[in-house]
């Protein structure tokens, strides 16, 4: 491993009338080779005596990069080098995770998943920020509350694990445009308000201990591209290696909003769009999050849904993986037409439900008309950027060699129900890629290899962004990506054929 | 200038939809090509807005260099940039000086003078090494009597300039290595005792606050070459140019130690001895530092002392000047003999007193042999270091261009007197030169000139250290260097010629 911190053990000669070096030589000596000129802070220099002496000089010295060079953060007696960890995580506007990580090994030897406690200033992002907004204490409110989060992640991981945060290395953390800001203590209005200016778009390496984390070193932010491309995205391109692939890839993160890149090793477009919260859940009546109690697939046989409810109990709601499978049966059976209308006539499941349409999926779960008109519409924006881009680079779709959708919710997500309903391309399954939490994914990979660092500044540097919503082309792409699976359905031989089997094709 | 600091008016563009990249990079983009790649920490971040706003981006930035990189270590509405100090130091064991700056003119706005706290702990430094050793508390107790010592100097600035400790953009600090040792806080018993292997020698930039200094950015400590001779040393050579000059040079600094470089652009050999104290009047009975009532000049007419008391008081005691211009005298009418000793019968001046010869140099003030002997064997060590170091590259000494003695002691020495003595060699007075407090003075050359970091690292590279300690011959020559002016009365033409001139001369 290259990573961002290094734990290096050595055994150095006894000073001798010959060899009278002074400590600090003795040990930069020993490092220089390797880490060029490194820095020995105050903190360092006042412990050296007594405990060169006392540990004979058999030293572990942990080291941090901090962007320029190499920093000495901790010096411990004898061999520690084993002790080497580091933490890194996706920073959400709901949810923290943080992995504590064996930096020697990669091993990843906890994970610790907390709500970001920002929720208390509002449950969606905008709320915060006007929370915050012009408000010096409100914004400290909110950054402390962000610092807490990961300190009870912390905690939770050294009960689990007996590590500590004062013997994690190094940290790095993934999040967009917003979280950044907050976690930094920066107001966050301008991301969303013209001129659409921020505040910082590249923190980099910034102290631990002036952000507010309880150990020595360095915490590496991921840079952020644009406004609705933050960090998470840079991250997610690290994690997926799609930047430096001979094949074209598409990389859709769907979070809270939708992230979009397409490109290869020649060229990154990037774009982003309200495409998210319906897919997470958020804007259906009975969604949630994939927790205990949420339905996270849906069969339909005959008239009976079977379902599968994550931690085994009574179904409480649904979650994104959930809705797309339910939306893709419902869809094969007949029950919603190729508009995304509710049939009542396909079964008396569906009726009339606080004054409109509302399929009951489960004793007293309803799934509304207007659910699924919303969550048609996000499907219809995520699928269309993608097409608009695979336009913009006059690209035909069997030309993508990867498609990958990202984000918490990619992750449970049937592949063949998310084609069903016309949300992924209707291609070979193999090439349809689910990478999971790529933010937490990248900001792992950046921990452990530092050489990402420069991958990153060319990332940066070679993404283009595309405003969506200066594309007057856009809304005509959209209504024909609300239909199911698509207006064109020629688009999606393989749902034809299925529909045509079951008959609900006519 | 081209110092440690810079303050930098920036009249940046107004972001606009066509220019909407961050704060951070707005202002990072105007600073790239002077300064490259400048770190802006999180306290900077978190105040860009709504400063830069409030500012219409007309912002000052403070940079400062921390021997890799700049850093944004304030940012300012407006033109601040005349407002630009820093503040440079000589850290004596004795004498605290600290000169406010002004870092874009260089000139010198305040000087301040405060005995070192550390005295508290011990007026000779191996009582504070003693009092500090292997007690983690009372080295503390040291530190933070040494940081005291330098805000009541910061203080003292303040209420004559108005400038704050909080507008420094820069320190830099000179001082020999137990100064440093104890500024930093580091045990101080290592410098010596064998193997005499110190804990560090090259602090270079520390962070101010982690110094316990009330400003953010960085603090310059000289690097040492040897045990014994310190960053003070090393910065007398950025001083006086020594390291640069064609012609040799000799420099001795004649404070609590005594220090000896000899070289010049091809070579730098150095030493130290135990040549101080009595030369600042540490040692003699009657001896006091150069303050209000201590005796500075001394001349004897016939019988009577002509005395000029600092301050124009009834003198108190005998500063260093003073105690070389009566020997001096005392040797040129024949009250001191060739061999150092009072001779009775030349005044009723030099009577016998707690059983031993003195002179009445002033009312009830006496000068006794044994504090001649204890003088002449201090002179003794220094001459006998730089013909020790003479002979050592083979040089004869009118082969010396200048010949500088620094320190407190050195600014205002009587040439004639230090010549008549033997203190200095008889050579062409303009040569001989009164630096002054070189110490201090390369610390503010180091402040205003980034570059000498560059001259430091090949001045520390090309010294070579000789241990007089060690060196047999060295007994031998200083035996001969106690007579007046020297056993080798030839070497002193100028001497013979005015003693023959009063007689004085058999």
């Amino acid at each position: 491993m290259d990573g961002l911190s290094k734990k290096v053990y050595m055994e150095l000669a006894l000073p001798t009338k010959e060899d009278a070096v002074s400590s600090q030589e003795r040990i930069l000596r020993a490092l220089r080779s390797e880490f060029g000129q490194v820095r020995i802070p105050c903190r360092i220099l006042r412990i050296l005596y007594p405990l060169c002496e006392q540990a004979e000089w058999k030293l572990t010295a942990t080291l941090a990069f901090n962007g320029q060079e190499w920093e000495i953060t901790k010096l411990e007696a004898g061999d520690a080098s084993g002790r080497h960890y580091g933490v890194c995580a996706d920073l959400g506007s709901t949810t923290v995770i943080v992995q504590l990580v064996n930096c020697n090994t990669g091993e990843i030897l906890s994970q610790e998943s907390v709500y970001n406690e920002q929720i208390a200033f509002g449950t969606d992002i905008l709320s915060r920020i006007f929370y915050a907004k012009d408000n010096a204490e409100h914004l400290e409110e909110i950054r402390l509350a962000t610092i807490r989060s990961f300190q009870k992640a912390f905690r939770a991981i050294q009960e689990k694990t007996g590590v500590a945060p004062e013997d994690y290395a190094a940290m790095t953390i993934a999040g967009n445009m917003t979280m950044m800001h907050f976690l930094i203590g920066m107001d966050a209005f301008c991301i969303f308000s013209a001129p659409y200016a921020v505040r910082a778009d590249r923190p980099d390496f910034l102290r631990a201990e002036e952000l507010g984390f309880p150990f020595a070193g360095y915490v590496y932010c991921y840079p952020a591209k644009a406004n609705y491309v933050g960090g998470d995205i840079i991250s997610g391109m690290i994690a997926t290696g799609l930047p430096d692939k001979e094949e074209i890839g598409v990389f859709l993160d769907v979070g809270t909003n939708g992230e979009l890149v397409v490109g290869n090793r020649d060229f990154l477009i990037c774009g982003a769009g309200a495409a998210g919260p319906a897919l997470e859940g958020g804007s259906v009546k009975t969604g949630m999050t994939a927790v205990a109690g949420a339905v996270q697939y849906v069969k339909l046989d005959g008239q009976e849904f079977i379902l599968d409810v994550i931690g085994g109990d009574e179904p409480r709601g649904i979650c994104g993986s959930g809705i797309v499978d339910l939306t893709a049966e419902l869809f094969l059976h007949g029950w919603v037409d190729i508009r995304g209308r509710l049939v009542p006539e396909a079964s008396d499941k569906i009726r009339t439900v606080e004054g409109e349409y509302a399929v009951e999926y489960a004793p007293g779960l309803y799934f509304y008309q207007s659910d699924l008109d919303e969550f048609l519409r996000t499907k219809a924006a995520a699928g269309t950027m993608v097409e608009y881009m695979m336009n913009l680079i006059g690209v035909p779709m069997d030309a993508i060699g990867e498609f990958m959708i990202a984000g918490a919710f990619g992750t449970h997500i049937n592949k063949e129900s998310a084609v069903m309903i016309g949300m992924y391309p209707d291609m070979e399954r193999e090439r349809l890629i689910l990478p999971g939490n790529t933010s937490l994914k990248g900001a792992y990979e950046m921990l452990l290899h530092r050489e990402n660092l420069k991958r990153v500044d060319r990332i940066i540097e070679q993404m283009e962004y595309v405003q969506f919503g200066e594309v007057e082309q856009f809304i005509h792409l959209m209504d024909g990506a609300r239909a199911l699976p698509h207006t064109d359905i020629e688009r999606y031989p393989s749902v034809k054929k299925r529909l045509k089997e079951l008959g609900t094709w006519k």
